[in-house]
């Protein structure tokens, strides 16, 4: 998994467009996550996409292990409706934040590779607002009947200590 | 109040310019309160404009109570400077960071319904920095003049424990 | 150092795009920042750039103090060296948010007077990730072959405690 930053190539004008477009993407993907409509989160995603939350050390190491590993739509499905699940016995708030999209990459067949810092803000009954995790997105998107679709999405956070009790999609 | 998520209708091209205007007048708008210009708050909303900071469960049951309520520009106005006074004696730091504008629906009478996301950092005489509230706006925006202005503005915060010595504007 | 909020032009409509290139420059300014690349920090700012981190106490006074004070690119990279070193020794992870990028004014000779908000998190080994520090920066942009860069960043930060241990760039 070679960093995305050491290849920044110079990129078209056209790019500002679809970084427009991206955040576009990213805004509607937390609003419906931040609605509590997880069973909706597939819809994000192309059939064979690769989804994974982890920490940086296992990025940094090319170790595809996570809090969260999906490959395919189907493993994503189930865990939408075991999450679904999970937060009626543990109610909380979440916001989701996402910044300083960064396209970095347009190949050949249409693929981008981009990246966007977030935040997710958890909120437990009779809690004061925390931070659950920051991290970033390292996204690979295609386009299908005209529609920007995650083929990949990694959330790589920098938390070393995350409150493991729901891991809820970032 | 219906959820305003549940009803995104498909968007004219135009939406990504209407998205990026929402986006200028929400940071004019921030601004303005970061430099504690609070008095300044009411110029951003029409005549007849409903603000109300509220909670996301009072938000869900409909129910029009809230930290803050303002009928009117006669109310914010009331509000603002005793806000401004209030401010003399506790004073702080605050800081709005606010993302993630997303255009909702654009009315036939041009009434334009958003959201974003919000957070509001403050800073008290040594203390650290803390969040003082997470929370989305559910605007809706009017043009007057070719400007836009906020008929109603919903602030509806996730955190559940907030301090509440001073209800400054988010 | 006059306020620059005070004095708000009348902007041309293209003005938005140099709001979105800004956020552009800014999203790669971190991004090399936030992948420990501090040895290009110095590539964002011109010759004779001022650069400094400071309080709004001491900003707000006029006094040209800070945790970081560099008056031209010579001291920007002795100081990226020292940063490079002390991250060795204490290692951490950092990862900075920036929004609301807001253009002040452009000047008849080119130059961009702009503000923006950060969010500087930090996450220690074996710790929970923390908000390091939430700021404003007050810059000024010129534009050098096509390309904007910074002659001047003003990092004025809203918390009064910070972790002074490794000061890094924001």
């Amino acid at each position: 998994m070679p960093k995305d930053l050491e290849a920044v190539p110079p990129l078209p004008a056209s790019v500002r467009e679809l970084r427009l477009e991206i955040e576009e993407f990213n805004t509607e993907y937390i609003a419906v996550l931040d609605a509590c409509r997880v069973e909706e989160w597939p819809r994000f995603f192309t059939d064979d996409a690769f989804y994974i939350i982890t920490g940086r050390e296992n990025d940094d190491a090319n170790l595809r292990v996570g809090l969260v590993y999906c490959e395919g739509i189907g493993m994503m499905r189930d865990r939408a409706l075991a999450i679904a699940k999970s937060m009626m016995f543990a109610p909380r708030y979440l916001q989701h934040h996402v910044n300083n999209v960064r396209i970095l990459s347009v190949a050949g067949d249409g693929t981008i590779a981009a990246q966007a810092n977030y935040v997710l803000y958890q909120t437990l009954v009779d809690e004061k607002t925390t931070i659950q995790q920051v991290g970033r997105y390292y996204d690979r998107f295609v386009r299908r009947d005209g529609r920007l679709l995650l083929k990949e999405r990694r959330c790589v956070y920098d938390s070393l200590i995350i409150d493991t009790a729901v891991i809820y999609p970032v």
